[in-house]
This record gives structure tokens, C-alpha cells and sequence, in this order.
């Protein structure tokens, strides 16, 4: 798993690929567009019932709220598990830096959300190998990287009896070894210019990566976990850029005789300056960070939060607040699980009687909070991976 | 390990890859311009005595014939053992056939040569994921002839307390998947297609082969071999043929701080059908298996090998043969051992004082004891592998 989910810098057209998120000029990411270029679905409101009523408890906010709002397949999967047919879930984290933000929590927290509701087996693979190859790291670096990582991921609460986390450079070898031989065997190098737009002068570990991400996408790669299961389905929550990994996966796999994954794909999470500002990992003020200080959080919220705040209380309490750019509302959205009190600062921020500080300060303790409840649990996990 | 080492087809001009090995329309392989155009080194008599000199032992009929014609820094090597350091030996085979012929014993009984002459330890790559990738086999099938091939190999008599032998879908993770993703990120795509001549519409699995075969010539490949001895030189004795993926490895060596590997390089070995005939895995009587029976081997020998005799008795008493495309000599100049009774044979013979029944009756006695001599090592071979 790859890109850094950015926001946008300034494009000619919108580019999504796993390595790099921008908007068209001066715009922000338009996902009706990318729906149709990449030929997924929407995730529409029957399928969120859906969920609910086959799963006995309320859709996540990241469903309710449309931050997983495409998918493939989704509805197979859970055609299946009605019937009484159990999938697994499959998620991944590219380990380029050493703490997590929280965009990168986005699909974790999703996935652990699908995990419980579900009761399904999950993997997760760490591609340390793949951010060896991109961002020039050293094995050891990306390695170390992989386990940091992995004490955060597991902080998200996963149930440790249904999950396998495993980097690349561990596990790579063997049955999964031989699906990577397998699924290269049925892709062309026509092909994967064609999907991740390579270049000749691209190293060739580059062009030989996309089957180490294909592979745990079928489970005869994890024969401890499925053997003798080889028609298991599997359902991949990701964020969107990842979907042309998957589009080959789902060329591939009737060739192998496995079913395609199914996935639920995800928005990206805006930077703090705004879903026209980069998220940048060299820019440690574009995100808020798992290891951020209480103190941090309130800095960076007050500080670089891009606010749709009118530049006087005048001209607030006349105009109001534009949501549409407001990035406290939309992290608000994400991370504020109350509905009614979601809906009342929108209101109250949008009519014009809530001001910036205020909604800053409501986002300041709720992502304090979270990040505090993050390092309590990254705190208690121990070198049992 | 790649190559079915043929002969030659028509071909306008010559053509030597791991995949494909044609002569110049109508000639043999010019082995001269092979040297200048993969710029390696011819292996002098010089070098012939030195190995004699440092290993105490006449050198092997395959180097005192030129069978190995060829080298890259093969002198650095002996350099280096004669200050007291220890090298490694690494070869191995593309598992594409059940049985083994002869030209595929070649490289292995030279090495096994260079081990008992040098008392080194040797690493044997079986190809099986290059073999279901080039030849459509299916991942079983492969690993099913690879072991196979083994029990040959082991039965060409190698110190098994100083041999590894490994297949890469067995073998590869780890280490030796750390070693992978170092080489690939070192070489570009245009620079695998410049060296092997890969199109767009070929597979990414052979884009990604190289550095599989390239891995083992770093001794880190193998820490339970060579841990902690990461500047153990490798020699790979192979046909030349394979020099195409070491030229590659060379190349990337220094930037991982290892020595480049350095080769020593046969020839091919001639279908019976001569020099410019195609040795074909699908024309069984191209060659002689190491399977074939006594009887087997006479009648191929009796019917197929191509013969530089006249073809008339008066003729041939007259003009004598002509050695230069005989195929009974070529073989006897690869496998009967002594030097004095080869020489008489081939001024008879060249003479027209022998005639091509007598030669062909001496070859079938010579190739029926090895491979007999062969059967009987394999049956020994259990299943320790």
C-alpha cells in the first residue's frame, strides 16, 4: 500500500494514482469523476442498510458520512455472507515515516469496524519492501519503519485471535511466493504502464511490485491462516488511490480461479491547510500526528487549520461559515461520533452564531482524546508481533 | 538458469540469450565474437596452468580442451585464494525437462570439478519459478521437475557437506528476498531490455526474474551459509549463454558494496545432429538423456550423430574425415578422459585409416559407462534433499 493520501497541488487534470493525489488547478478532488474513470461504484444508501441490518449495530460514521463511498463488489460479498459464506479482510500501510497520522487511522479504524461487525479474519501486510523501492530507504530503515508502524496498528484495536500483520520482507516467500509468480504470469508490461503509467527509466523493482500487492488478495497466499480454502472471498477497505492495484487483482483472479476481491474504498483525508493543500510528509504542520502533544494539537488546529470563517466577527455573524472549505468541520466529520451535536455545530458554524475558535476548541478535545486513547493503547502493545 | 543450450537455426546473424542461442545462417557460433561483443575474457593456457599450479591437480579435461573458453575476472579469484581466501561456487539449472542429456551435465561436472580442486562450498539454483514463467508450466509441475533434476545433480557426486541446493519457490524470502528488491532497485527497465530483449507485451514476471537469478551471487543471499561474510567472492562456472544476467549482476555489485561475481563460461554442447542442428527438448533424438538405455544410446549415436566421414569407404580411406563437424569427436573430445587415446583417434580417423563405425562403436562404450555410472548415483540419491 502506497501513496501518501494528499490533498491536491496545482494540476492541469486530477491525478489519483498510489503514488500521487492531485486536484485539478485550484479545485479539490473530484470523486463522481474518479468513480467513472476507474469504473468502481458508489456505496449508496441501500447498501449502508444493508450493512446495518446484517450486522445487527448502526454503519460507521466513515460510512454514515460518506467517507467510504465507493466500492467493487461489496454487494457480492455480503450476498455471500448472507448465505452463511464468511469472507476476510484485507488492509495494508506502506511504512514511510515513523509515526502514523491521522489519515493514516482512517482505514484502520474502518477495518476494525468491519472486523467486529463482521467476526472476519483479517490481514494486514506492511509493504515495507515497496517503500524500500520508492522512497529509496534502506531494508533495515523500511524494516524498522514496518514494526513502528505496526505497534500502531495494532493500537486500533484489532481482535489479535482473527488478525495476521506481516511486512513484506518477512513474509514474502513460499505459497505466496508462488501467487506473485502466479498472478505475473497473466499481467503484461503493456499492462501495468498502462495502470501505474511506469516509465523505462523506473527501476524494475518498481514494475515487479504490483503482484507482492496482489497476492494476499487470495487466500491460498496465507495457507496457515485458509487452507483448503481457496474460494474464501475477500474484501479489501482502502483509500481510493490504491483501486488500481486492484483493478489488475480483479483481471487476474478468474485466470487463477479465485474469486475477485471485493472493496470499499475511501475519500481522502484532507491536510490541515485545506483539501487544496498538500498533505506532506516533509510538512509535519499539513497533519496531525499519533505522537503529537495535547499541546501540539491545539497549536496546529489554531494555527494552520484552514478555517471558512468570515476575516471579521461582522462579517461572520452576517455571512456564516463556509463549510464546504471549513477543515475543523471536516474533521469534525470524521472524528465526532455524535450526530445531533455534528448537525448542531454545523448550523450554528454555517448561520454565523458559532465562531472558528469555538468549533476549534470542540475539534481540539475531541482529537486530543483520540490521540490520547491512541497512545494509552500503542503503549500497552508489546514485541509480540 | 534459463537456456535449452542448442545449436543454431538459420539465423541472418548469431543470436546467444539465456532463451535463445542461433547460429549465423548456416554456420556454427562464433565463440570469438561472442567474447568481444559480451566483452569477458578468453581463458588462456596461462590461466589453464595456474589452476593446475594452485589446485595440485591436472586441470579438467573441459579446461584443457576449452570447453570453458571464457571468463570475467576468473585471475581476481585465484588471487584472492592464493592470499588465503576461500570463495564460493554457485551454478544451476532451469528445471524444463524431466531427464537431464548430457550438455546439461557439462556445467555440473565442472563444478563439481572446481569443488573437490578448491574445497569450496557451492550453492545450485533451481530455476522453478523461471521455468512455470517462461514455459507455462504450472507452479507444481515445475517444483516437481526440479526435484527431479536434483537427484541428478546430486548424483554428478558433489560434497554434500558443502552443497546447497535450493529451488526459488522453496527458497526465496527473507535474505534472500532483501537481496532481490536491493538488485532490482539498481536497474532500470530500459536497461533489462537493452540486455535481454524483452517487449512490451511480455510478462512482468520475466521483467522480474533477473535479480532471482542475480541473488545468489551475493553471500548474503545465504546467512546460514555465509553469515557474516559478506565479502566472499562467488564464481559461477555456467554456459555463456547466462552472461547476460551476471553482466547485470556485475553491474549492480559495487553499488551494494559486494564483490562483482566472476565466471567461468563453457561453450554449448552440440545436438547430434551437428553444430548447426537445434538441440530440441521436444526431438527426444537430439540428444542423450541420462534415462536412456544402452540400446537407446547406440542406435541414437548409430543413426543420429552427424558425422564428418566420407561417404563412400574409397572416399574416406582417401580424404579421411572431416573432424571440424564430426559430432562423434566432438563428444569424445568432451568425455573420454585420456588425451593420448583421443589423439589417436582423431589422426586415424582424420586420416581415413578409422572409419566413423569405429569412432561411433568408442563413443557408445564411453557414453554407456557414464551414463550408467550416472544411473547408478541416482538411484542412490534418497530423499534427503
Amino acid at each position: 500500500m502506497a501513496a501518501e493520501t494528499s490533498g491536491a497541488i496545482e494540476q492541469e487534470e486530477q491525478i489519483v494514482t498510489p503514488w500521487e493525489v492531485a486536484a485539478e488547478k485550484g479545485g479539490k478532488i473530484d470523486y463522481d469523476k474518479l468513480i467513472d474513470k476507474f469504473g468502481c461504484q458508489r456505496l449508496d444508501q441501500s447498501l449502508i442498510d444493508r450493512v446495518a441490518r446484517l450486522t445487527g449495530r448502526p454503519p460507521h460514521v466513515f460510512l454514515r458520512r460518506g467517507v467510504f463511498f465507493a466500492h467493487r463488489d461489496f454487494n457480492d460479498v455480503l450476498d455471500a455472507y448472507e448465505r452463511g459464506e464468511k469472507f476476510y479482510l484485507y488492509t495494508g500501510r506502506g511504512p514511510s515515516s515513523e509515526a502514523l497520522h491521522l489519515g493514516h487511522l482512517v482505514p484502520f479504524m474502518f477495518t476494525k469496524y468491519l472486523q467486529d461487525a463482521f467476526k472476519v479474519p483479517l490481514v494486514i501486510q506492511l509493504t515495507d519492501d515497496e517503500k524500500c523501492m520508492w522512497k529509496n530507504l534502506t531494508v533495515e530503515e523500511s524494516q524498522r519503519l514496518a514494526r513502528e508502524n505496526a505497534k500502531d496498528i495494532i493500537a486500533c484495536g484489532f481482535d489479535v485471535s482473527r488478525t495476521f500483520i506481516f511486512s513484506d520482507f518477512d513474509y514474502v516467500g513460499g505459497s505466496f511466493y508462488k501467487n506473485m509468480v502466479r498472478i505475473a504470469k497473466c499481467v503484461t508490461y503493456n499492462k501495468v504502464v498502462g495502470i501505474f503509467g511506469f516509465s523505462g527509466e523506473d527501476h524494475i523493482g518498481k514494475v515487479s511490485f504490483p503482484p507482492v500487492q496482489a497476492a494476499p488478495s487470495f487466500p491460498s497466499s496465507f495457507p496457515h491462516l485458509f487452507s483448503g480454502k481457496d474460494s474464501l472471498r475477500c474484501l479489501i477497505p482502502c483509500a481510493i488511490d490504491q483501486d488500481p492495484y486492484f483493478r489488475m487483482t480483479r483481471d487476474v483472479a478468474p485466470r487463477l480461479g479465485y474469486h475477485k476481491p471485493a472493496l470499499i474504498e475511501s475519500s481522502f483525508f484532507p491536510a490541515l491547510q485545506g483539501e487544496t493543500g498538500k498533505m506532506s510528509a516533509s510538512d509535519p504542520n499539513s497533519a496531525i500526528y499519533v505522537t503529537d502533544s495535547a499541546k501540539d494539537i491545539k497549536n496546529k488546529i489554531n494555527r494552520y487549520a484552514f478555517s471558512g470563517g468570515q476575516d471579521s466577527v461582522e462579517n461572520h455573524r452576517k455571512f456564516g461559515a463556509n463549510l464546504e472549505v471549513d477543515i475543523p468541520i471536516k474533521y469534525l466529520g470524521f472524528f465526532l461520533e455524535d450526530d445531533n451535536e455534528l448537525e448542531h455545530i454545523r448550523t450554528e458554524y454555517g448561520s454565523g452564531r458559532m465562531l472558528t475558535g469555538e468549533v476549534k476548541k470542540r475539534l481540539t478535545e475531541v482529537l486530543t482524546e483520540l490521540v490520547e486513547r491512541h497512545r494509552r493503547a500503542r503503549a500497552a502493545v508489546t514485541d509480540e508481533v
